[in-house]
């Protein structure tokens, strides 16, 4: 991939789990090749540079290994909803209902992306993953797809877990205990 | 509140939702007192000045009303334990089963702990929900405990989809799909 590809996909993050904004994604790339896990490679077109191309080292592989295989500390707790949602008694019930209605929306439109995406996942039928399955014996492509469309599944009851949570909220403001 | 009353508050945050470290409490809070949203009050031990209590300003509390009853941008998706497991194909079973038993464990404990604090709203029987009370007419109590509550309910929720999900995912990486 290139910076542009990177932040293109990076663009496209409602789906996936994780988001870069694009001032990071060069000044990253630079550091990574500094640091020799990645290696970029120019193509020319004529006399001008086109694109660097970017792809992981033997080394950049095995410090991503060991990142997977070790258990990291859980970043700090910043869940701004919870936050709002635990001051809602002090704004009336008409004020509070559509900000609780917009985050419903918000979820659902979440499991609705998510769970397209486990299912493409499912059907091996996403770029990225084709691309990853030609270096992996065809004996592991289901387990490798069923693995990555799983991850999906859990944002899926995830987002399940806030939606409910969150029409139980309405009903407790409206309604009352 | 002091400021290292809010310290001490915050780094009790594992049952909360919102973290702050330490450097920004001090700062912040003279950020807030010169826009006019909450103001200290010195107070003085002979000549020396022991401490600062701050309370919110009328303007601060219009300023928070304004927040509550706003629907806001979610955050940036930045869910680094499951961009982990997405690539768990990477590496071995053995390696990335020690990772997932750590983030079921990481879950059950915060389910304890949201768990009590969600009975101790509902009984309230907490510092902040007793203060906080005093202020309101008495029929609203049962009210504003029981929406309180179910903010904490709502995590529970969450962590226990993430773990049945974390569950999951070790039966996949070690049964296979």
């Amino acid at each position: 991939m290139n910076g542009y590809e990177l932040t293109r996909f990076f663009d496209a993050a409602p789906r996936w789990v994780w988001s870069a904004p694009q001032s990071q994604i060069y000044p990253t790339l630079r550091q990574m090749e500094q640091a020799g896990l990645i290696e970029g490679q120019k193509e020319i077109r004529g006399t001008r540079l086109k694109r660097t191309v970017y792809s992981i080292t033997e080394r950049g592989v095995e410090e991503l290994r060991t990142w997977l295989g070790t258990s990291h500390a859980p970043a700090p707790m910043r869940d701004s909803f919870s936050l709002q949602a635990l001051f809602f008694d002090m704004i009336d019930a008409d004020r509070a209902a559509p900000v609780l209605k917009a985050y419903i929306a918000e979820q659902e439109q979440l499991i609705t992306e998510w769970r397209a995406h486990r299912e493409a996942l499912l059907a091996k039928d996403t770029d990225l993953l084709k691309e990853r399955l030609k270096n992996r014996p065809p004996a592991e492509h289901d387990r490798i797809a069923g693995l990555k469309a799983n991850v999906f599944a859990g944002q899926v009851a995830v987002a399940q877990a806030r939606a409910d949570w969150a029409r139980e909220s309405l009903r407790l403001l409206t309604e009352g205990v």
